[in-house]
């Protein structure tokens, strides 16, 4: 609708505070001033929601979903009102609106909901009205009229469907890291911002653990074509990472980034009974117990019996070997080890789709350094490799190199952020 | 509908911390596992409702009251939540409403929202399925759709006008005090808690000071005919106080409490010109600038001049006074003194109706001990004698004694509850 609008969302640490509430106020009045339309998204104040868990974890082993969105949607809810008295006070018409009160419906899959629909209709009136509207993130409204939650990275969804529905010229997430690096800077020191990604490299990279973005955030943004900008809620005037879709007439770098999971284990077992329906036997229990398998690597068969190693997140390891150690006396393999000293490494780039030799050139590189590589997956722009965990560092860096990622710049901006944020 | 059924209205001491949420959660499923239906109102947790204001008004000095309803209103959804996850835990059927849900419906007046209206069909559901239901109180909504608050005590007449729609046998204010007293035990060591009070009584004694209950809510009680009762949150298997109809054949005391209030202060006009409209130039300001007055006594004139005092809160006194002091020029008054060092003893009782001479009484009480009287006023079942604040234990406690109020039991009990409350 209105080309002038921009939806801004802002996170937990950047309302965590009321100095920083009114820090984002400034930032928001600029923004306004400068002629903008302005829809602001907020996360609730750090802590708060893990406050209000605790709480309710302290009364019941199991608290039923639909009170825990109730309590949890009231964070958002203190945010919003805070931030809209914040705007007032400097002069702006800011008006809050709850979940609900901006149409946000959604199924009733409590605490982790997705969304139906949006209806704008007092939305699009109050920016008539020449609103600057403030809205509860993560929260909406189910068809029986009970409080939902989106889940994680819940406000960074409710941001881009509403800059969707309202068709916002572009929907911000202002955080407290001011874009996406090529690398965490925290391993790579010449880790570098980049200006621009595609939705596509955005998805495997947050699908990777990349923190920045959940990947339903990125996924909605993808499907309606929705421009998003990632950037610090701290510094000011900063251009942040535009995350977009590809353009054909760019000239793509062949690597946009590197990831670096350490939050892995492997679980091998030995000599499986190579026959139909036993890759079932295994996954079919783990996926009873909600537990996510990410690689899964089987070798050639050897005289009827294969070995067959997967990967999954280190906190449900303990859960898994437990599955499998039942698992692996009914199919009779013969040994079940786990691994939790591992990493994936991921290298990402839709200049892959065009460019060969990718894999060939990351396996050299490692091999160069000695770095034996435990088991690979690749797709269309992602390489991951899983190695010894203490290999990371030296991998990430030596790969960071290779692939000429420090560019020319060679500050590592989102460190001056974090340094921000201590103050 | 269901004579069955108990509205329970618990305080923010009441739900202050996550032991006495537990506490109140175990005496809701005694009053369940006996047979009752009950629904129950809370308030937010105590200081969550200051804190909330405390950082609105850091940001704004002066909020929108729109705003303030939204995050007031929060605090009343938390402890809600927390009270049913609570309840779930004792394996009751319990669920959480808020003001919305159970169809409080208010005018537009942010922040003192009236109730215009309760449509239960959702709560009297709840109730065919067998639920505890519990209510966020103090909250509403208006007919756009935004939330409304209903002030002070706000609770408590939620709690009483949701008994009233949904036809409750009564309605418990479950609170820090254990019923209502014949006087303040912090002033006099024998006052008794009286096991009724009929609902005009109350109304004088909540118009008087005792903080126990809002106007408001007695009102509603006594409209609807809604048996109330005060009780200790803490103390098990107490009666409490019940609040009814004045019964023809109940022996009433003449009279029932004394209150003492102690925020007041005097204004004086000395040699008012004594001409028509002369009234309403002194009060017409004290309106507009939304100060109440509450006793006023004119001399009788003398030579075409009078002297004119009135009472009202003493917070309210440095502003009164500035009027007064250019109200008395424009009206050519000689003087205006103030005096904050006063108090106002009320006697209250619905057997003065039938019994003359209580007035009588009362003077020649004060007059034995030396008490001067200030100011008098009266109304059908109250006497109010304005005095030194210097003589208000005395005084309190002659009355007490004089009217025969400690009866047969002399135990303070309220003292223990809030002996209770400290541990």
């Amino acid at each position: 609708m209105s080309k002038s609008l921009i939806v801004q969302k802002y996170g937990g640490t950047s309302v965590g505070t009321l100095e920083r509430i009114e820090r984002v106020a400034d930032r928001i009045a600029k923004v306004r001033r400068a002629g903008a339309d302005v829809v602001v998204v907020v996360s609730a104040m750090a802590g708060e929601t893990d406050k209000l868990l605790k709480m309710a974890r302290s009364l019941s082993k199991n608290p039923a979903r639909r009170e825990i969105d109730l309590l949890l949607s009231s964070g958002e809810r203190i945010s919003t009102a805070l931030l809209t008295i914040a705007l007032q006070a400097r002069g702006l018409p800011a008006i809050s609106m709850t979940g609900r009160q901006i149409g946000l419906q959604t199924d009733g899959t409590h605490t982790r909901a997705r969304i139906k629909n949006i209806d704008a209709q007092r939305a699009r009136k109050m920016l008539r009205e020449n609103h600057v509207i403030v809205v509860a993130g993560f929260q909406g409204i189910n068809s029986a009229g009970d409080v939902t939650t989106l889940g994680r990275g819940g406000s960074d969804t409710s941001a881009v469907a509403l800059a969707v529905a309202l068709g916002a010229r572009r929907c911000e997430i202002c955080t407290d890291v001011d874009g996406v690096y090529t690398c965490d800077p925290r391993m790579v020191p010449q880790a570098r911002r980049l200006d621009v990604v595609s939705y596509e490299e955005m998805l495997e990279m947050a699908g990777l653990g990349a923190k920045i973005l959940q990947t339903r955030c990125v996924e909605f943004a993808h499907k309606y074509k929705m421009p998003l900008i990632v950037k610090s809620s701290f510094k000011e005037g900063d251009k942040g990472t535009l995350i977009c879709e590809e353009d054909a007439n760019m000239e793509h770098p062949v690597v946009s980034g590197i990831m670096c999971d350490k939050n892995q284990a492997k679980i091998t077992l030995k000599e499986v009974p190579d026959q139909p329906g036993i890759a079932a036997s295994i996954f079919a229990p783990l996926a009873d117990a909600s537990i996510s398998v990410d690689m899964i690597v089987q070798n050639v068969s050897e005289q009827g019996h294969t070995d067959l190693s997967f990967t999954l997140q280190r906190e449900e390891l303990d859960e898994a070997m437990a599955i499998m150690n039942k698992v692996a006396k009914k199919i009779r393999a013969d040994k079940v080890s786990s691994d939790a000293k591992i990493a994936k490494i991921s290298i990402v780039g839709a200049g892959m789709r065009s460019h060969s030799g990718v894999a060939a050139q990351i396996f050299a590189t490692l091999s160069a350094q000695k770095i034996n590589i435990l088991m690979i997956s690749t797709s269309e722009i992602k390489v991951s490799c899983i190695i010894k965990q203490k290999h990371s560092r030296l991998a990430v860096n030596t790969l960071h190199t290779a692939f000429a990622l420090a560019g020319t710049k060679k500050k590592a901006n989102r460190k001056t952020t974090k340094k921000t944020k201590a103050v």
